[in-house]
């Protein structure tokens, strides 16, 4: 088995509203920011051992699929390294 | 002036508590995941015109230290890339 780092990367589908978001851009706004547009995602970092890169990427996937992405309304990605030593 | 995007990563300081990554995980445990560790991090997309690559990573910086990011428990990466037309 190999120790890998699997990144989640959580974000809302287009088309659906980010109050996080926009408050925060509200925010860098009134501190006299200028910006075009703002969008929060979130992203976990797994380290988990595994056959190879691609079993890492399956669970990685399994585990976005059953908790940390509610399909209705996010997409994930999702990216493998081994892990630094 | 051209239009980029700045990614900017905050994440906590290595060995500050992580109560939401903690909760994660014993999620995960408890769905039969078996991983060594989880780290969450929050990743702001930014869309914003500047002269250069340069002066938008410092903008981007800027927002982290004065919003973004709280330098007491966070650590924050900036990555900059043009916009996709």
């Amino acid at each position: 088995m190999t120790a890998y780092t699997a990144t989640v990367t959580v974000r809302l589908k287009r088309g659906v509203l980010d109050p996080e978001a926009e408050t925060t851009k509200r925010a860098l706004d009134r501190l006299g920011f200028e910006l075009q547009g703002l969008r929060a995602t979130d992203r976990y970092e797994i380290d988990l051992d595994a056959a190879d890169a691609d079993a890492a990427e399956e669970r990685a996937s399994e585990m976005a699929d059953r908790l940390l992405a509610n399909p209705t309304i996010h997409d994930y990605e999702v990216e493998v390294e081994e892990a630094e030593e």
